[in-house]
């Protein structure tokens, strides 16, 4: 199942999009999927990002040879930080570039969305708490990283608007243990990678942030990106692919201020 | 003027609180005050977190002397980090100690509440998006900080459920910059410090994140720690005082879990 969340006119909506027709849904689709009988054409509507304005946990360091090409050791746990939820933006959205902007680089990564929340979820069950799949970009500003990690912390390099493109649709009927991560500059291949290389896998970052927290309906989860990050400038056009998701698509322009 | 969330009955809301008195409002305070015209017994109604489930920005390293007492350097920027919504709860609420903890630490803040939210707003505006204050308690596990702090990233040290007491009150005619805070562990007095020493006071913070984010009403800012940082057990009994604004009291219980 492919869902959607979209405008049509002044509303926003959920659905389920098959061969180019969305099949509308009553409000959102994380604790019951109620079908209106209300179709929209694709081609008629704008697709949004998935969630709106949603908590976006980050892990870090969670591909080995991409962990290699920053220099860090493997860590021995999970890695996580937070993307704040004004940073999510969705398919077709533009990525706006800081005007201060020196090294910012993209990252191509698969994305769960939590669909049941809930609190110490065992590994064996946590895919159950996924709704599904989508792809992400979780945009980096290397410059501003670097000053925050050097404290422990880190928020503006992952922080600013627009630094979180999500999308283009969540896939519900999908195994998220082996899948390629693609991310094409200006149509060029810059990463390749296979979630089947997660050091910790979907259902090991569920569970272990369900550990200390509890997860909540509309949750994202960026699982982290493989080697072959790098620079983005202004006029970029940018793709996350994986292959049974979708497309995710997003030009770079430069910031207002 | 003192804002209060709280449950009466089954119910809801936000009031205004005067001499035992909550003259119940209309909504939420942040877009505007709508007086109801109804009023509720403060000793009938149980306090609840200012916030629900809000956005929680900290800020790390901002007094000198509890830089100092870490062995970090001074930061040459705001450092910052987020904490999940579910971590937030009020007044009164027990805080959760980890079945693994093993060195679980206080820190009491003054926090600042976003009223009208923005980006690109100056330092001399700021306070202007402020919509008031209250006391905070960013509870930290240092094993799991220190950890995760090494790889550049930190939430599952500050993430736990309960790991932010905030509360008991929003009060909004308050001079921010010259504000005592007081931590009391059964009844010793454990941190004291003045706001006055804030590296980055409330309005270089709220300017800082307004940089690379659109702040939104509601909106939890924590500015930091003074010196005397320390352990908690289950049991204790905590409390935060900001003289002017209130004080917040939470017990500590071991997590169920």
């Amino acid at each position: 199942m492919k869902i959607v969340r979209y405008r049509s006119g002044d509303v926003i909506h959920y659905g389920i999009e098959s061969e180019g027709v969305i099949e509308r849904l009553a409000g959102d689709p994380f604790q019951s999927i109620e079908r209106t009988g209300q179709a929209d054409d694709l081609s008629s509507v704008h697709l949004l990002c998935p969630i709106e304005r949603p908590r976006i946990f980050g892990v870090a360091y969670n591909y080995r040879q991409h962990t290699d090409e920053t220099g860090k050791e493997q860590p021995t746990l999970p890695v996580l930080f937070m993307k704040p939820s004004t940073a999510a933006c969705g398919n077709g959205d533009a990525i706006e570039y800081p005007s201060d902007g020196e090294i910012v680089h993209y990252e191509a990564e698969l994305v769960a969305i939590v669909g049941k929340g809930g609190r110490h979820i065992s590994p064996e069950n946590a895919l159950q708490h996924v709704l599904g799949y989508t792809c992400g970009n979780d945009i980096s500003d290397r410059i501003i990283q670097r000053q925050e990690s050097k404290f422990g912390c880190l928020l503006a390099g992952k922080g600013y608007d627009t630094f979180a493109p999500i999308g283009p649709a969540i896939i519900t009927d999908i195994d998220p243990t082996n899948l390629d991560v693609i991310l094409r500059q200006n149509g060029t291949v810059r990463q390749s990678g296979n979630t089947r290389d997660l050091v910790y896998p979907v259902a090991d970052i569920v569970a272990y942030l369900s550990r200390f927290m509890t997860l909540l309906p509309g949750d994202v989860i960026m699982t982290g990106t493989p080697a072959g990050v790098g620079p983005i400038v202004p006029g970029d056009d940018l793709e996350v692919e994986i292959p049974g998701i979708g497309v995710l698509k997003n030009h770079v322009v430069p910031a207002r201020h």
